[in-house]
């Protein structure tokens, strides 16, 4: 749960992309297996999801148009052996009212995004019983 | 004002602590005095504030159920000597409409949470006029 | 699109202050030329922008009254030959209902900004034919 600093990636995606499909290509081929992510921009038709803990799944949200993208916030971890990003976004509409959840997909028209490396022990999620992968959980 | 950089924790808070205390507890035990914090998961009956400038104290709005912790964005420094976060958040409900406020409390399904710690002079919370407790204004 | 860390900004914004001016004036006076912006705060009658790519500008949402600023999200880089942030908010009004967007402008009520410094090649916005000025597109 501690590590140290490695390096830093600040970027602007493709137009056209798909956002979390290319964050995780990106830290694959840049071999980033521990970090934080964020970004600004701009998505369209972006997915989010709402965990229902019942069903053990996730409800999937589908916005139609184009999204400021206002918040990205998330991490990077190895999940079945790869680098994985787990990302919450926050989405305005053109009146300003805000969307939001844990992103599943979204078409980049304009991403701006900071990975900080993390370097240390490997963190791993690993399946639970709710249906998530999630890192063991830390003790103080 | 200005910073050099200390340690890095990533880490997953246990499912049922408070968050709030949670980091601050982790602050406290780590000796963490300053430092950004920033965090995603899934919050249970997360209380919220909105500062009331005329009666000089934080409106409490309760959301009841489970929300997606979309972010988590704050600070670590000192007040009534000893690490306090000062933290916001913005929360999703089942049909990714988005709420949010300055965090009073919130009950962890999950939480992932970064802690960049940073090193220098000691940056202290002092009461205000305001009823607010705030840094020294920085001067440029 | 790869950097080394530089210095690291905490610090208060004073009160009455507009906050995109101020952020890019505390840029350019510190000589932060790349890096990334994160805030928390309160807002009084923030400016958004939602970006109206038919009409090639951003549609301006005012908001009228006092706004916990949620999250503040974003970057500095080189803009006309100055430091320039880019920044997105997620605004809370009383009821905890948020919007957000592109800041255009706010004024200061309470804004704890954190700016970390990123030093390497320099990282300049052109003028697109979106009407955006953007960083060139990363290749991986």
């Amino acid at each position: 749960m501690r590590f140290s600093r490695g390096r830093n990636f600040l970027f602007r995606v493709p137009e056209g992309e798909e956002l979390l499909k290319f964050i995780n290509e990106f830290a694959k081929k840049n071999n980033v297996l521990i970090g934080t992510v964020s970004a600004i921009g701009t998505l369209k038709n972006p997915k989010i999801g709402y965990f229902d803990e019942k069903n053990q799944k996730y409800m999937v949200i589908e916005l139609r148009g184009t999204y400021e993208l206002v918040s990205l916030t998330g991490n990077i971890s190895i999940r079945d052996g790869e680098p994985f990003a787990h990302v919450h976004v926050a989405l305005g509409d053109s009146k300003g009212v805000l969307y939001g959840g844990h992103l599943i997909e979204g078409e980049v028209f304009v991403a701006e995004v900071f990975i900080g490396e993390l370097l240390g022990e490997p963190l791993e999620r690993k399946p639970q019983k709710s249906g998530l992968t999630l890192w063991d959980e830390v003790r103080i």
